[in-house]
């Protein structure tokens, strides 16, 4: 029960039993199944983290920096109760001041902790406050300043400069997201280096996808010099894939609004180019050419092996206010209904059926689980089920998409857990929640005589470790 | 297992511990929690009580008047398996003659109570006939004439009459919901009486939106003369509304078949209005004059602090022929499939991040929860989550809400519970399942170690009284 | 724990108490009401077994035969991890030769087996295993041949002959389901026989709604001669339910993509009908047609009392190339997001108050259950609810109905269970699956005090018999 110089409401006490079912029947089984994953190591397939974080490894100057700065999860409640922004320090376009002291952003913060009672966000903090920094007082205005010295003083010991995070956090790899045009001068630093942590880029190339943004030309000539047509737009793509494949990659990721696709013939692909050549395509312009870019995208995939992620249904900075003040990731994204049974099928009758695709599908849409994305992975042999998406990666998120998913695709057509996340020192909590919310999905099925142990501690171990590495070719 | 002549199943029993969890640790966190609010004032923030009720204090003259006439929900599953409405008492619009004895519809519905089976209205109407009458025997063909009586009796009794149970009832305010035009007499006598209950107005003008009925020219018209154009109807509403607040009302309220908002230019509002003044307007123009009107309705609750709420997605008088002959609010509203993130855009980019503005948000469509409602309330300053509503006001309806929107948006964005009811006598035991269900909601997060004791008590008090007074405005 | 000689693991062993809730006191419920209803007669309204296999009763050859080949929720999850349909012994179109021997087929389904950990087909199989074949040992490569042999061995029985088995299985009545054109000789057989089992046809005119398939001539043709228009297709199709209903026909089943329904006027009908004649009707044209012949199938069905089923929502043949490869029904549908409110109003205006039709509404969009579907069955006397179909035929997905549905509409507008099966054996598999998790779900109610143990053992028996003979007509 932590210090005893706390009560038991002013203690962080993690229980070794959390967020598992008060049945004791299931809680049993739960933690056996735990046992059997969560020293697994971490794979990480897809996520945000700052290559130049392991590259440079430089230390955190403050709890801060590490914990909320690069996690808008966290800034967004408090925007939404009516903390401004630039009280926690997130910085302005157009250059005005906002808040530079670290302490008051994180008493701002510690101040409106209890409106994240009850979110995973809070199950990750305390993960972190309590696993890596021990600290044993619950998060409050009176424990703040404590608790911000206490982190600080850490983050200037050795152990917790990023690389040896890594290994502490015993990562096995760990996937980040970057430009198509990105030099990957980071991964090939790690590489070179004697360190020897996995750290590789995953190809993203929306930016090219996005025909009718005032940016898009600019992120085409990114790309190499020379792309004139939609031709030597493919020719350029499969170099840079090449560039991504040689520093490592195993995927590529695509974010569109709807996972529209379409077979359009080249001259027509040629006309749409030329639009935003002359800066004049709209926004069905630029739905039909990134319809074309998805097929072209997977037609490379079967050749050159890279898996291939499609995230639909986000739509982006929402709130114009808020991007023009702050720009985009401010937590102004919001969730549309997705359709997916006409709009991939152009897609997948092209591919679909070819074993040398692996095509992940990530939504925000949980009525497409059961509806159209569990049948669909249930059929199809490129198709897999994404991980719990983004506000589904959550304890009842997960456990909607094993209820919704598991009984018509089964677990062996999903690919176990993404963390998704900034935010590095919260890589561990994610992995670790997500191992015990399924290690309690499989203990209830177990006392319900609905799978066996055996079973159970087989399909645990492709949950937490598995299913990542095959789905995203990461075994070699 | 009360009254010692009956035998179980006779007998009428409400456990102490009912709707909570089986598992012995679950209940008895609940148990607790619940003890903590069951206590606790009813605020009522929403609802469609006749203010009449309480200004003339009337007596019940029976049963039925009382627990059937006034309640729909009661009506449709009778309907549903062919019991015709005029046989229940349903008033024709045709006036051909219906059902007029009490006691033969009271039996007709004791016959079919059957059909009540594991439905929230035999939830409400036990703890009603329990806790309010005293009966002690189950509802049903053999026990109906008794029951009847009894409650019959106990109605002639002064403690019966609406002010006295008001009071027993621990109703610490209680909003009805009213046509903008309403002289607000009832509410002025009760202001104006020693008796010093709290029942204020809601403005609701639905009937002004409505541009393409038939009834709308004249909803304008009971506004005030001299409207003659877009910019007077808004000056009068402005008028109405201050008219509103000054007789109590914190809140408007609005009912569309789609949150669809616009930024409409007054011209074309002009010109919109004039459609509806020659009687040619479509339901593609009523759309977007109900499109700008929300945006105004927004603009005006910045500057008068009125809260607004938003019901969106039922398609009232689905069944004709129903509506032909009994009238409307007869059972024949059909949910529909609704769109948020596009529709209410508008409105949000105009006034989400104004503080001043609460704007609560609600939906039948559940598939919007997680999907669209809780991101946009987990991030707009301006957005509230509603109460689940309607259909969606029952146990696992309750239940559903709670995890699909904590777990992004946290409690603190939602407004606490809404009864919403016409049915006076089951506002305590519609507050009563409310606080029993979220008590164990909390509990199973208690006891699965996501959240505190100290946390689960504040947040038990926070849904059952606190965030419904705040939300509202209700405090003053 | 089954034979000694076997592991705990190796060994299959299927508990009593299983899928009920792990919870001591609702998982003594649960076995009481299941006690309850264990051992009624199977009601089979719904499924697709051939006829022919209980007029011939010839006997199954093999394991592969009996259970595998005519399963194809069997072959999804092998096809959709990489196994070719073609080692499954499934038909080309072309004819190129696929796997002929069966043995092999079983060997390789029980290699990949474990993909169906925690699915229902793995439920329903080891089921038909253990209960039907005393099968002691899990199903796994090892295992195979000693199994396939066993039931080899067994088939050859004369107990293992389908009469023999549907007297076993305590079947009452079993419908069929059957082309509009069919000459029923398989029911008249039966009938005619002295064996005396109750095989159904149910009237399935399908073909006759696609207009725009270049099959529709010919299936109108099949319907009888002298068909040259609309009237003359609608009296065809009169005589024909009305010789369905000579051979014990109490249904018909519509599948649809959409569940539109028009008033269509007879001279629009009529061109509608001649399009299709000369070939030229397009997809539109196909779909006001279909919601024409709908309501003109309600207005026959309140005339000759036949019951309507109407599917909605799968998308047929998503998959191209494997529908041109091995034809339609393998796997390749895929489900849509389905509007019921707008498309299914036409036909309740016309005849949703009216007693005398019976109207059964399947979807595979869960997210209509508690939005659209439950207020309109809680509403329209000839609206019911069917049972989760397809996809949802599992314990997840047949607790979200009941969770779902259940509160609008209670459970007596809902139908009990349909197994829609092809495969023969595994019908009391599904029933028995379906009575459990009713049990579990009433135990659930009963030990949270919703409900008491007499309406619980009358809802049991309800959901396990009543409601299908009476929503089927299936009393006479």
């Amino acid at each position: 029960m932590g210090s005893g110089s706390l009560s038991g409401e002013e203690a962080l006490v993690l229980r070794e039993d959390r967020f598992f079912d008060p049945d004791p029947a299931v809680r049993r089984i739960a933690c056996e199944l735990y046992a059997g994953t969560r020293n697994l190591p971490i794979v990480s397939p897809h996520g945000h983290v700052d290559p130049g974080l392991l590259s440079d490894n430089l230390p955190w100057p403050d709890a801060t920096t590490l914990l909320i700065t690069p996690d808008h999860y966290l800034h967004r409640l408090l925007y939404a109760r009516g903390v401004p922004l630039e009280a926690l320090g997130v910085a302005r376009r157009d250059g005005t001041p906002v808040e530079s002291d670290p302490r008051r952003v994180w008493r701002l913060f510690a101040e409106h902790y209890y409106l994240f009672r009850a979110t995973p966000s809070a199950a990750w903090l305390e993960h972190e406050l309590y696993e890596l920094f021990g600290v044993r007082q619950r998060l409050g205005a009176e424990s703040a300043d404590r608790i911000f010295d206490q982190i600080g003083e850490q983050l200037r010991s050795p152990e917790f400069h990023p690389r040896a995070l890594y290994r502490r956090f015993n990562i096995e790899v760990l996937a980040t997201t970057d430009a198509p045009s990105d030099s990957l001068e980071h991964h090939a630093a790690i590489a070179a280096s004697a360190w020897g942590g996995r750290v590789i880029p995953t190809f993203r190339p929306d930016n090219v996808f996005r025909l009718a943004s005032p940016e898009w030309a600019h992120a085409v000539a990114a790309l190499g010099s020379g792309i004139d047509g939609w031709e030597s737009l493919l020719q350029a793509l499969e170099r840079r894939r090449g560039f991504f494949k040689q520093h490592g990659a195993t995927a590529t990721d695509h974010a569109v609004l709807e996972p529209y696709t379409e077979q359009v013939r080249p001259e027509e692909a040629e006309r749409l180019f030329r639009l935003g050549q002359t800066g004049s395509a709209t926004s069905e312009d630029q739905r039909r050419f990134e319809g074309a870019l998805l097929l072209e995208m997977a037609r490379m995939s079967v050749a050159d092996g890279l898996v291939m992620q499609l995230h639909a249904g986000a739509f982006r900075n929402h709130n114009q206010q808020l991007f023009e003040r702050f720009g985009p990731d401010r937590g102004g994204d919001v969730p549309l209904a997705t359709e997916w049974s006409h709009n991939i099928r152009p897609l997948l009758n092209a591919f679909g059926n070819d074993g040398r695709l692996t095509l992940i599908l990530f939504t925000l849409d949980e009525s497409a689980y059961s509806r159209e994305l569990a049948p669909l992975a249930g059929h199809y042999p490129a198709v897999r089920l994404g991980s719990p998406w983004w506000f589904h990666d959550s304890i009842e998120g997960m456990l909607r998409f094993r209820e919704s998913t598991s009984e018509t695709a089964g677990i062996y057509k999903t690919v176990g857990f993404n963390d998704d996340t900034r935010a590095f020192c919260s890589i561990p909590a994610r992995h670790d929640l997500s191992r015990r919310v399924d290690a309690n999905w499989l203990a209830r099925l177990v006392s319900r005589h609905s799978i066996g142990m055996a079973d159970a501690h087989a399909m645990a171990r492709a949950l937490a470790y598995d299913l990542a590495r095959e789905a995203y070719r990461l075994g070699a």
